[in-house]
């Protein structure tokens, strides 16, 4: 069961992935034939988008699409693949805000202009041209990701049920990206108020909200299904946060596409900071001080820092955390509204999620 | 006619602004269910969409729509309102892109957010803090135009003829951002790039789309109606934009809301310096150079700029292009797929695009 989930996951993302092509390939003309000037900025969002990424919210939405038990069809692949632009907004922003040099093994974004400007001897100021790019580029994709949606061939009543939950969603990323940063500047860690930002940030819009996508374009939403939707996508969604935030500290650079302990060094407030405050000495807090959050933070800062999250036992609460949120998930699952190949591939998207290493 | 025109407008612009408010206090609402933490961003955002602006685009809207001759409906009202949202995305990221510490006579979103963190003695890097902030709220002004849209109760069908017309304006925007702040990296001015870049950011987004989106509204656009809208917005958005780029020169900063010369100081290629620089000695251009783009550009180097920009002759050579651009536009409308009320709004709305001081 798990090795066919596994092959008809694959066989999602490799459509979905099609469709991304085939769209940024129509857009990317679209902007040549307003000027040739444009072309860095096809090539940059296209490569960005292309090259990889898990396509994790199109996989959650055609989950939910079909564990209805309907046929997929063209309209509803299209639908699910315009989260993948949302997403590619949402991480080019984020690098800008975060000051992030790299992404996916690459530079990010807006150091990618910045060495543009650079090499082609631009006039003014190479970073300030880094964050416009950014800025517009990102703005881009989530104007892309609207329209592949609405281009996508859905009925007047998919459009109908689908764009609320679609507003909301976003709203809802913004809201927790702007807690996540309002987070960094606090004088104090808290673990309800991080806990809060992975619910927004990751459990409903990475999972509950694509799911609820996909079972709002089946036409077959009950409000059973939703909340059973719900059950499985917020704590899963918590818990693929928190994965990620355990890769951020101590995640292999080789295959996270970050530096090892970027996270330390960016001072990013997470629940693994969090539940180490918590567990910490008046000793161990000073060191902290001194380490976490320092842009020169070097590999033997990094090191002290990890040894205390270890030590602290953050990290194994957290380990425990993730276990326990994924079984809640798993158990939500089993209520008779999700069919039997519907909840096969939920169990491999836990997987997934949740047991990743990059 | 024309005080009657005006007065009309008046009305629909009173009316875009209830909408704006109950839209805005109804997520605002939302947000504070979230968090309490998000008080900030939905009253900068409320208070930046509704203290002021000229509602342009959802008076060319409204007007597009009634050209055919159709009444007026709320949903109409609510879509064309939802275009100000959309607005607010471009100007707050075009503040922060620009580094420009005012809009409307307050600061800006990211001097705003700077300023509430120093305030509030937050942790962490201010100037970091306002950027976040400003792409966020940016992305969420961009989130809420689409929301308003969707929410406006609009017909089917009527989603479906305004929404790819919605869609190609909101990446002709993001293409005339990206092409303006390229433009300011290039070693010389150019005259015909500097008029595609206003074409892209005002011809098509301020007016003409705007016009095709009500006349879409409509359910009666003909191919002859949507190209006599072309022919009066592409040339009055053009002109509209030369008259803000004189205003960024020579606006009178009690007026415009912004400190006098702001453009000389951040360097921006305009078509307005395309024309000065096309009719400069080479001592002039020596003088250019030394206070262009100078950050710290003082009043007396702004007069000196001004004064060169006048005696060059650029100033009344584009107050010419003004005067034939919307000569040109008026004649367009003479086309009998307008009707005489229409007419009489496209006019005033004319005067008000280009015959400014704001």
């Amino acid at each position: 069961m798990s090795s066919l989930a596994k092959s008809e996951l694959q066989e999602i993302r490799d459509a979905v992935d099609i469709e991304l092509g085939t769209f940024l390939k129509a857009q990317s003309d679209f902007l040549d034939s307003i000027s040739s000037d444009l072309k860095p900025v096809s090539q940059a969002l296209s490569s960005f988008v292309l090259d990889s990424g898990k396509r994790l919210r199109p996989l959650f939405a055609y989950t939910g699409f079909f564990s209805t038990g309907d046929d997929i069809s063209a309209p509803i692949i299209k639908a699910a693949a315009s989260l993948e632009l949302l997403q590619a907004c949402a991480l080019i922003h984020d690098d800008l805000m975060d000051g992030s040099d790299t992404r996916r093994g690459k530079p990010s974004i807006h150091r990618h202009f910045e060495s543009i400007h650079v090499q082609d001897e631009l006039e003014g100021f190479a970073p300030a041209y880094g964050l416009a790019a950014a800025v517009l580029l990102g703005d881009l994709a989530l104007v892309w990701s609207n329209q592949m949606l609405n281009e996508s061939g859905l009925s007047s009543q998919q459009v109908r049920d689908v764009l609320p939950i679609h507003d909301e969603m976003r709203v809802e990323l913004m809201a927790g990206q702007f807690l996540d940063i309002h987070e960094q500047t606090q004088k104090n860690t808290n673990l309800d108020r991080s806990i809060k930002i992975a619910r927004y940030k990751s459990g409903k819009y990475t999972i509950e909200r694509p799911l609820h996508i996909g079972a709002a374009l089946s036409g077959k939403k009950s409000s059973e299904l939703m909340s059973t939707l719900s059950g499985y996508g917020l704590p899963l969604g918590e818990a693929f946060q928190y994965r990620d935030d355990l890769l951020g500290v101590f995640g292999d650079s080789s295959v996270t596409g970050k530096p090892t302990g970027d996270d330390l060094r960016e001072g990013k407030r997470t629940v693994l900071i969090a539940l180490t405050d918590a567990r910490s000495t008046d000793a161990m807090r000073e060191t902290s001080r001194k380490y976490f959050g320092a842009p020169d933070l070097d590999d033997k800062g990094v090191s002290i820092l990890q040894d205390m999250i270890v030590t602290s036992g953050a990290k194994d609460a957290l380990e425990i955390m993730i276990d326990n949120l994924t079984n809640e998930s798993l158990n939500a699952i089993e209520a008779p509204e999700i069919n039997d190949k519907g909840r096969s591939l939920l169990t491999e998207l836990a997987k997934i999620a949740t047991k990743r290493n990059t």
